[in-house]
C-alpha cells in the first residue's frame, strides 16, 4: 500500500520504518520538507536529524502534508503533535477526503504558564486540552468531516505498538475508535500486521476520549516503572 | 482487624462482605443509620435494602460517618460517593486523624444540567470535576492533612476489586497512589489478603488524577465488552 506518515519525530519514525520494513510505499510528510532536511542536529528531545534517518531507511520519501497525504491510496497515520494537529490538517482537509486517518496526537499543553500545571515527583506534567467533555479525535473529526478518523495506538509508546511482540510476548491490548467501521477494520488490519492479537474496538469517535485522558496513567505507570521501561496494558477478563 | 466502611451503596458491600468474610471485625458507616435500616425497597441502581444485606451478614455493626470511623484501629474505606465525599469527611475529620484512608470514590458529576455531557453510544456519560489539573484524592488529601490517603481499587469494579481471581485468574494489576509508605503498605497488604499479587505504587496522592480519569477509558472498554462483563487491566512490562 501506499501509506503517509504525517509528521517526522520520532513516534512518527517508528511507524514509518515499521511501514517500510512490511513492503510499504511510505510517503513521509513534514510542515517544510527544505526545513527538515537541513537540520544537522538532534531535536529537543534527542531525536536524531532526519536526514540520517532518511539515509538508513532507502525508498522513504519525504514531502509537505499536503503531498503526502495526496500520495497516499487509503490510509494517512497522523504523528502531528497534538497542539498543531487540528491547525495542520484542516489546512490540508481535502487532501484527507475519503481517506482514513489513523490519529495518535495527545493533546498535552506544555505552555509554562498554564494556570495549575500537574506537580509530580517527576516534575511538571503538561494539562490536557481538550478533556473530559472534548477530545483530541473529535476535534479532528469536526475539523475533516470528509475523512475517517480512527483514534488508535495512543495508549502506548509508538515503539512498542510498532512491535508489540517486544512486550510480554505481545499479550496486551490496543485500542481503536471512530465513526466509521471499515476505516477501524483497516487501522486494525494494520496492527495485525504489526504483530497485535488484541485489538479492542471502543465504539464511536467519543471513546478518544478516555484514550487520550489514560495519558496521565500511562505517565505514571512508565514513572512507577522507571523511564525507559516498555510497557502495554492488557484488557484482562 | 478492625477497619471501618464508609458508605452501604454495592460498592461498599463488596468490601464489607469481604472484610467480614475474612474474619475482620467490620464498622459501617451511613449518613443516618435509622433512615438506611429504616429503607424497604431498592434504590435507584437497584441494590437491595441495606437491612436485608446485613441479615445475611451478621456480626456487622451500623454507625454513623463519625462513630465508623472512630471504631476503626487504623484502616478506614471510603466508599462515599465522590460528589459528597470532601463535604462527608470533612465533617468527622478528627475522628479520621491519624487513619488510613483508602478512597476508591470517583468524582463524577450527573447533574444534568452540565454544559458539556458526554453523549455516547450507551447515552449521556458523566463529566469528572475535578480532572487533569486536579483530582479528588489530593482534595481529600488536603481536606484531612491528618489523615494518611490512599487512592486505591478504583480502576475497576469493586465486587472484582475485593475477587481479582475472578478475572483471568487474577492476573492483572491493581494500583495505589499517596503520600504515606505505610499507609500504601497496609492497603497493599488489605489487596493481598484479598487476592491481588500485582499492586503498582505509583508515587504520591497526585497520581490519583490519573487513576480517576482513567474511569471514561473503563466505561468504554466495558461498554466495548459488553455491560455486565467483568474485566481488570494488567500491565504488561
Amino acid at each position: 500500500m501506499k501509506i503517509a506518515v504525517l509528521g517526522t519525530g520520532g513516534g512518527a519514525r517508528c511507524h514509518i520504518a515499521k511501514l517500510a520494513g512490511l513492503g510499504h510505499e511510505v510517503h513521509v510528510g513534514t510542515r517544510d520538507p527544505e526545513a527538515t532536511l537541513a537540520r544537522t542536529e538532534p531535536d529537543m528531545m534527542g531525536t536524531p536529524p532526519f536526514k540520517d534517518f532518511l539515509a538508513e531507511h532507502p525508498g522513504i520519501t519525504l514531502h509537505t502534508f499536503g503531498e503526502a497525504a495526496a500520495a497516499s491510496d487509503g490510509l494517512v497515520i497522523n504523528g502531528i503533535d497534538g497542539h498543531n494537529a487540528v491547525a495542520a490538517l484542516s489546512a490540508i482537509a481535502g487532501r484527507l477526503a475519503g481517506k482514513t486517518l489513523a490519529d495518535y496526537a495527545v493533546p498535552y499543553i506544555y505552555n509554562p504558564d498554564i494556570e495549575r500545571p500537574w506537580p509530580t515527583p517527576w516534575g511538571v506534567n503538561p494539562i490536557l486540552d481538550p478533556c473530559d467533555s472534548d477530545s483530541l479525535g473529535e476535534q479532528i473529526q469536526r475539523a475533516l468531516p470528509a475523512t475517517k478518523v480512527v483514534k488508535a495506538f495512543v495508549t502506548q509508546e509508538q515503539a512498542t505498538v510498532v512491535d508489540p511482540k517486544s512486550i510480554g510476548g505481545g499479550d496486551h491490548t490496543m485500542f481503536v475508535a471512530g465513526e466509521d467501521s471499515g476505516a477501524k477494520q483497516q487501522v486494525t488490519d494494520l496492527l495485525t500486521s504489526y504483530g497485535w492479537s488484541d485489538v479492542l474496538d471502543l465504539g464511536g469517535i467519543v471513546a478518544a476520549r478516555g484514550m487520550e485522558m489514560y495519558a496521565h496513567m500511562h505517565g505514571a505507570i512508565g514513572f512507577a516503572l522507571g523511564f525507559g521501561t516498555h510497557f502495554g496494558i492488557k484488557v484482562v477478563r
